[in-house]
């Protein structure tokens, strides 16, 4: 059985499938989690056709100069949750690209935190453009962040 | 002489000083640029009043898993200079809070863009509310990402 | 009984009233719609503590030169709903103001569009910032835009 | 000559025009100034390749419920001047849509602030997406209100 691992999805494997195979396949191992995922300590857990959740653990190494876990942190999670949220919709031979985050911080993260989850919600989806919302809760359901985004539906170049 | 390191600066640091102080010391080597900075490998080149720079070098490890460099690598450089933007006004016995982010990205970056500088340049400081922008480019002076931010002023607890 | 009527609530009738009060008061006709709902034809319908909705109706008067609605209708409508979502949540002696408001437009406005609603809802309530979330809706539900607001918290000034 | 009039443009003249035309020709009372414009008192002033300013005075009418001008005066100002700063750049046959705008609300605006100004710049210009930036200030430069925009270029439908 294929486990965790991490890296870049190859261009032919983007192409031949659809946005919530390619999000079910990370979580099974099938497909690589992103680089980034390794870098910052985080990953995909959840994927559902307009719905997607993300699981990472804040720590020491993610904080600013004055002593909480830098807005990076929960700005990846959620850009990552609210942009696969919509790739969840993507039809195969189709892409998504990111033209705007919004986010909002209403709570300090620390490393004593705990696990935090970012879900990513699809709003709306047109044909060429769709918006998402989300939210960045710890294990209790306490609120930390929450942003939304518009992206842009485009055909993947072969 | 102090060199580059990472770490937390300690609350009474925070509190003896204004913010110019604190950038220009982190710079200098003298207080620790923060953790996130080097999990992502990016730093604070360049601090006056109202305006900071950040530089980094996009890499595979930031990438995303479509093939070029994640949203949050971007997101971090710009939340980090626009909120320094900001903490060069902040005088002795205040801080600053980030209440929410808002990020533009209009092209994709890759391990091929070269180092890139994240400028934040103050727009307004009220007394207890202020905003900034700033940009993302790479050394030509191409545009790869543009934002907006708005921090609250706080007095230090001490 | 008092009856629908427009015109700025007088400082003292703010400073003693709170929030949900206020906004009760203007639906039934105790305290004046504002003179912006007669400039542009809306009117808050409905109040809850952290929920609102403003309906309106888009007419040609509210166009752009490109032969829809303009954007700042919705905006409009919008802005009201996520601040009073806030001010449904607000006690006696305090007020807020907006610091930001994040739209997104899905769809054209026209004309033929009919009665639309913004309906604001509290997500965030802290003691000095305080976020909200909407959307602009016709009578059969369909989606036209949606929109986050973050606002401050301050003691009113009597 | 023509004379300052106000409606909406026909689809053909739309089509037939570059967007900078269009916009001088508002202006010059050629084209008619839109219909928002007449219902919130504003108008276009002064367009060129990739900057417009719009101007209006606040009166007593676009008050919100607690005594200063309502966000959604400001909002339709800076919308206008956002999206024509990047009409300007529109060729002919094609068309710009917007898909969110984000504003700043940093001081308070009256009916003793006498006329302000909403000028917006263009930030990136792209094939098929667009941002532009933009403040609002009054006579004497003060600033109260400062937006980006996201636009969509697409092609008319004739």
């Amino acid at each position: 059985m294929p486990s965790l691992h991490f890296g870049v999805v190859d261009p032919a494997t983007l192409a031949s499938h659809d946005g919530l195979t390619l999000l079910k396949g990370m979580i099974a191992g099938e497909f690589p989690q992103p680089p980034i995922s390794e870098a910052l300590g985080f990953r995909l857990v959840e994927a559902e056709p307009t719905r997607v959740v993300f699981e990472g653990t804040p720590e020491l190494r993610h904080y600013n100069p004055i002593g909480v876990v830098h807005g990076g942190f929960a700005a990846t999670l959620l850009d990552s949750a609210l942009a696969c949220a919509i790739l969840s919709t993507i039809l195969k031979g189709e892409t998504s690209t990111t033209l705007e985050l919004k986010l909002n911080f209403v709570r300090p993260i620390t490393k004593d935190t705990g696990p935090v989850r970012a879900e990513g919600r699809l709003i709306h989806r047109g044909r060429s453009v769709a918006t998402s919302e989300g939210d960045l809760k710890d294990a209790s359901g306490k609120l930390y962040a929450h942003a939304t985004t518009t992206c842009m539906i485009i055909p993947v170049k072969i």
